[in-house]
C-alpha cells in the first residue's frame, strides 16, 4: 500500500517488542498446546490485574474464533443471544454463531450500546417453547462505532443480566481503546467484576494475533479448553500466543499502545471538530466517523486509504478512521491537513 | 524443560530465517484478511511447485482448523469420512469433524495407511439412506505413526477414489517430512494431482504457526473463504501467515528443513537398530517408535523428553521420538548413546 | 375446550375419509419407511396434478420439520435464508434453521409477502466473506397473516431468484387454503412450475399429520431421503402418512376442505365488515385479524377460542380467528352475532 | 406384498382399539402442541407404573427423532457417546447423532449389551482436552440383536454411570418386547429407577406412530421441550400422539401386545430348535436369528418376508425373524413347517 492508511488497527504486524520477546525465546523447547511457560506466565500477569488468583484465561487466535468458542461452550441448543444490531457477531462474522447453532437476536441500537431497557423489551415475547430462548447476552467493547461503555453502564447491565438469569459476554477485540478512555472509568479488573465471560483483544492492540478469554462465572469453565480444541483453536505452540500477552502485560505496554490508538483519535476528531466537520458517533475510542462531502472523500482517496461507511444524505457519507498503536503522529497531521484542505 | 525434548516437532519456535522475515516486514501497512502481498507471493510461489498457476490455496493457523474447514465445506450433512483407526481426525481432535456434523468411518490399519481395498470393504455395507453415505476419504501423510504413501501408492488410491466419486484429502501436517523421504517418490506437485485437496503443514516444519489449504478440485472451491470466516480461521493480520510460507518456500527452505528432521530420525533409527533394537513401524520419516524395556523406558525419561506409545508385552513397550528442523544431531547422538547404555 | 375454538386450524383431529382409510389399510402388511403402496400411490396422485411424473415428493411428519430438513440439504455452511419477518421459520420454530447452521435475514414485510425489490435490497450488502451468503428465499403460503401469493407474483418472484442464483422455497403448511383464494389464480402446478420446492400441509388441512414435500429443482435431489432419516423425519409406518395423502388427492378432497375453511372464514369478514369491523390485512385465506375494542375482545373470550394478535391502539387490538375444514357454519354465525352485539 | 411378512414389528399400521379411540375422539377440538386430553391423561397412566407422579414425559413420533432429541438436549459440544458397535444410533440412523455434533464411541460387544468392565476399558484413553468427554450411554433394551438386560445388569449399569459421573440412557424402541421377558425380571418401574431417561416404544409396539420419552434425572429436563420443538418433533395434534399411548396403558394394553409378540417368538425358536436349528444370538424377545442354510433361505424367501442378517460361514447364514401383536399364530406354525421341511 502506497498510501497511509487509516483502514483499520491491524495494518502492521506488531509492536516491536513483541517481536524481540519472540526472537528471544524462539529456540527455547516448550511443551505444547497452551503448557508452556510463557502462556503460564502470561495468564498470571493477567490474573494479577483481574485481583483473582484463579481466574478462567485461554489465548485463542482471533476474535471469530473467541466468539464462537465462547458462545457454543456456554448455551444449550434452544438458548439464543441477544446483541446490538451493530454487533460483530450479527454482521462480520459470516454466520459463526448460527453455525454453532444458535439464533441472534438483534437489538436497534443507535449508539451500539445495549441498556437494560432495550434488552427487556427484546427478550419479552421469547416466551415458551414455539421460540428459542434468549440467555446471553453479548455486547462489544469498545462497540463497533466507537462508543464505548461506562463503569456504571456496565455495573446496571451485569445488575439486569443477573436478576433474569442472562450471561454477560463481551467482545474485547478493542478492549484495550475502551480501557484507555478515561471518561469511560472502567477498568480491566471492572470488566471482570461486571461480566461472566470477555476477551482482551491483541491483534487489534499490538499482537502479531491472539486474544484472552477470560471467564469469571465458575459453572461456565467446565470443558472450555474442551471446547477450544473441538473448534480448531488449541494452537500446538501456545508459546506463540503466551509470549505476545506476557510482552503486552509486562510494564504496562497494553494500555500504553491503547491510549496512543485513542490520542491519534482524539488529535482527529479535535482537529476536524475545529473545521466545523460532524461525526456519525459521539466516539473517544480509536474509531472515528467524519461525515464529509462526498466529493470531498473522493479526492482524499487518493492520498491517504479508509473505508466509506454510509450514505448520510445525497451529498455527505461518513467515513472510518482507525487508529492504532503504530498510527504516526505525521501522517495524522497530514490527514487532518488535507480534509482541512478538501473541506474549503 | 530442562531435559532434552524428543516429545514433538512443535518445541520451538520457529526458523530463524521466519523471524527475520517477520522483522522485516513488520512495520509495513498491508491489506486485512489474507489480501496482503506476502499472502499473495507466498501463494504464487506454491503455485509454480504444483505446475498451476491458478491452484487454489489458503493460509489458515493450524491441523484441526485445516481438517475441520475444509471437511465442512465438501459434504453435504449425510456424508461421512473414511480414515484409518490412527486417522488425527478419528482420535485426537475432540470430535471436531463429529461437530461439523458428519461421521467418521474407521478402518483398521496396521501400517496407518489406506488402501483402495480397506474402503472398498469398509464403504460397501452403507448402502441406503439408513446409513450415511461415505464421500471422503481421510488419509494423512505422513501419517500419525511415521509411514509415508509412495507415488505409486497415492496414484491407485486417487484412481480408486475418483472411480467411487470419493474426495481423497490428505492431512499433510508432516507432509514436508513425507515428501523428503526419497523411497516414496513423492513430490509436492504429485500431492496435487493424486488427491482433491490436501495441507502443507507448517507448524511442524519450521513455522510459528500455519498449513496451507490446497484445492485442485474445481467444484470444491466455491465459497471456500466464506467457511473460513465461519469457522473463525481468517486471520486478521494474514501476513502473519503469508511471509511464513513466503520464506518457506523460497531457496527450499521447507524441504530442507523436513530433510534435516528425517536425517536426525535416521540416524537414531540405525543407532537403536545396530544395537538390535526393534521399531513398532516401519518409519523413515521424522516420527519413530523404537521398542524397548519399561525399564530402559523409566531411566531414560530422566534424560530426555518423549511420549510412552504403546505397551507391546509385559515388559516392552514402544516409545514415540519425534524430530524436527530444530533437532540438534549432538543430542541425537547422545540419545543413541544412553538407549544402547541403558539397553545393555 | 368448553367453548367452541377458533384458535387454529388443527384443533379436531383429522377428516372422517381419512380415518375411513386408515381402517380400511390397517391390517394390511406394508413394507417400512416410505417404500409402502399407499405412499407410491399418493405421490402418484400428486404427480398428476404437478404435470410431471418425474416430481420428487416425500412426506413427513410436520412444518419445521419440513423447513428445516429441506433448508438444511439444501444449503452449504455459509449460505443463508431471506424470508420476511413475519416468516415462520424466523420466528415460531426455536432457531430451528439455525440450528441446522443458517442465518436467516429478515426482511420487514407489511403484508408478510416478498418481493423482488424487497429481496434485492436486503441481500445487496452481502457482498464478500466477512458476510453469509443468501441462498435461499422462503416464503408462506399462505402467509404467516393470511395473505397469498398470486400467479402472477409468484411467477415475478421466481424469475428474479433464477436471476440471481438463489433457490426459491414455499412453505405451504397453509397450501390449500392459498390455492382455493380464487382471486390468486394460482395451482398446485404454478407453485411446481415457479419454485425450486415447496411443501403442500396436510396437518392444517385435515390430515392428523403430515405434509408433503415437493422438489422441481433436480441438482437438490441428491441424498434428500438420507436427510429426511438423519433428522428424524422418516416413519416406520410410512403407509400412516401415504394413506392420508392419497385420500386427500382422491375426488378433490384436500382442495374441498381448504374451500369450506376459506369460505367459512369469508363469511365471517363479510358479517364483521357489515358491521364496520376493519381488519389488520387483507386476508381471503383462513386466517383473519378482525381489530375490535379490548372489552369485546375480553368479553368475547367467554364465549369462543381465539388468540388475541396484536395490539393496535390503546382501545384496539386485533385478534386470530382460523377456520378449518371441521369449522361449523352454525358457530360462525353465532361468533358473528357475538361480535355485532357485544360491539354495540 | 402377497406372502406373509417376518421382516418386522411395523408392517401392520395399529392395534384396532388404538383406531377406535382415534375415531371416538376424532372431531373433538384439542389445544395443539401437546396440551391436549388425552397426553395429559397418557402422561398421568404413565407416571402411575413409574411411581413417580412427577416423571417428566414427552411424546414423539420416531426413534431416530427421540434418540437425537435426547442426545443434543442432555450433551455439552464436546460430550460423546459411549454404545455397543450394534447399536442403533451407530449404524442405522444415518449420523443422526453425529449431526447434533457429538462423536459416537463404539464398544464391540458380541450379545449387544454393555457392562460396566467393557465401557470403563472403552472411556479410559479420552483422559484429556484433545479427545471428546465421554458423558453418555446408550444402551438399547431390547437389543438390536434380541437380547434383553436384566434387572441386576441395568442395576449394576447404573450405578456404574453414577459413580463416573456417565448418563444412561436407554433406546426402548422394544422395550415393551424387553420387559416382557419374564427371565429379565425387569418392569418399567425399573427402568425409570436405573436410568436417567429412556423412551417407551409405541411403534413398534401396536401404536401407528409414538415414543414417549421419559426422564429421570431433573438436571436433564431443563428447556427439553423447546429441544424437541427446534428438532421437528413437536406435533401440532399432540393428541394423535396423547390418544395412541392412553389406549396402550389403558388395562394393559401395551404389555399383552408385546407378551404375543415374544410368545410368537418362542414358538417359532422352540420349533425351529426342536428340528435341531441353530440361533445366532440368545433372544428371548421378538426377534430371532435363526442359522439356516443359504439354499434353505433361498427357497424360504419365496414363501415368507424377512431380511437375511449376516453371513456364519460358506454354506451357512442367519435370518432375521421379527414378531408383532400382530402376527398371526397359523402363519407362525406354517412358517415353522416350511423351514422344518426345507431343512431336511
Amino acid at each position: 500500500m502506497s498510501i497511509y492508511s487509516f483502514k483499520n488497527d491491524y495494518s502492521e504486524s506488531c509492536h516491536p517488542d513483541i517481536l524481540k520477546s519472540l526472537a528471544k525465546i524462539n529456540m527455547q523447547q516448550e511443551e505444547g498446546y497452551g503448557y508452556d511457560s510463557h502462556t503460564i506466565n502470561a495468564i498470571s500477569k493477567i490474573r494479577k490485574l483481574l485481583g483473582d488468583k484463579n481466574a478462567y484465561i485461554h489465548f485463542i487466535s482471533g476474535g471469530t474464533q473467541a466468539n464462537l468458542i465462547v458462545i457454543s461452550a456456554f448455551l444449550k441448543p434452544h438458548e439464543a443471544c441477544v446483541c446490538a444490531n451493530t454487533g460483530h457477531i450479527a454482521t462480520h462474522e459470516t454466520g459463526a454463531i448460527e453455525y454453532t447453532g444458535h439464533k441472534i437476536i438483534t437489538v436497534t441500537s443507535k449508539n451500539g450500546k445495549l441498556t437494560p431497557e432495550q434488552i427487556e423489551k427484546a427478550i419479552t415475547p421469547y416466551n415458551c417453547e414455539h421460540f428459542v430462548k434468549p440467555k446471553l447476552v453479548y455486547i462489544s467493547n469498545a462497540t463497533e462505532i466507537g462508543t464505548v461503555y461506562t463503569k456504571e453502564e456496565l455495573k446496571n447491565l451485569n445488575e439486569y443480566c443477573k436478576s433474569k438469569g442472562l450471561i454477560l459476554f463481551a467482545d474485547g477485540a478493542r478492549l484495550g481503546s475502551a480501557l484507555s478512555v478515561k471518561e469511560a472509568n472502567l477498568t480491566l479488573k471492572d470488566m471482570y467484576d461486571f461480566t461472566d465471560a470477555f476477551y482482551i483483544g491483541g491483534t487489534k492492540n499490538g499482537a502479531l494475533l491472539g486474544e484472552a478469554i477470560v471467564i469469571r462465572n465458575e459453572a461456565l469453565r467446565d470443558g472450555f479448553k474442551y471446547n477450544v480444541k473441538q473448534k480448531g483453536g488449541l494452537l500446538a505452540k501456545g508459546q506463540v500466543l503466551g509470549i505476545q500477552f506476557e510482552t503486552l502485560f509486562k510494564d504496562n505496554l497494553y494500555f500504553d499502545l491503547a491510549n496512543h490508538a485513542n490520542e491519534m483519535a482524539k488529535l482527529i476528531t479535535k482537529g476536524l471538530k475545529e473545521a466545523g466537520i460532524k461525526f456519525l458517533t459521539e466516539s473517544l475510542s480509536n474509531q472515528i466517523f467524519p461525515i464529509l462531502k462526498n466529493e470531498v472523500i473522493e479526492k482524499l482517496e487518493k492520498k491517504f486509504g479508509f473505508y466509506i461507511w454510509e450514505k448520510v444524505d445525497e451529498n455527505y457519507s461518513s467515513i472510518r478512521l482507525v487508529t492504532s498503536w503504530a498510527t504516526k503522529k505525521e501522517e495524522v497531521l497530514k490527514l487532518i491537513e488535507e480534509i482541512k484542505k478538501l473541506n474549503n
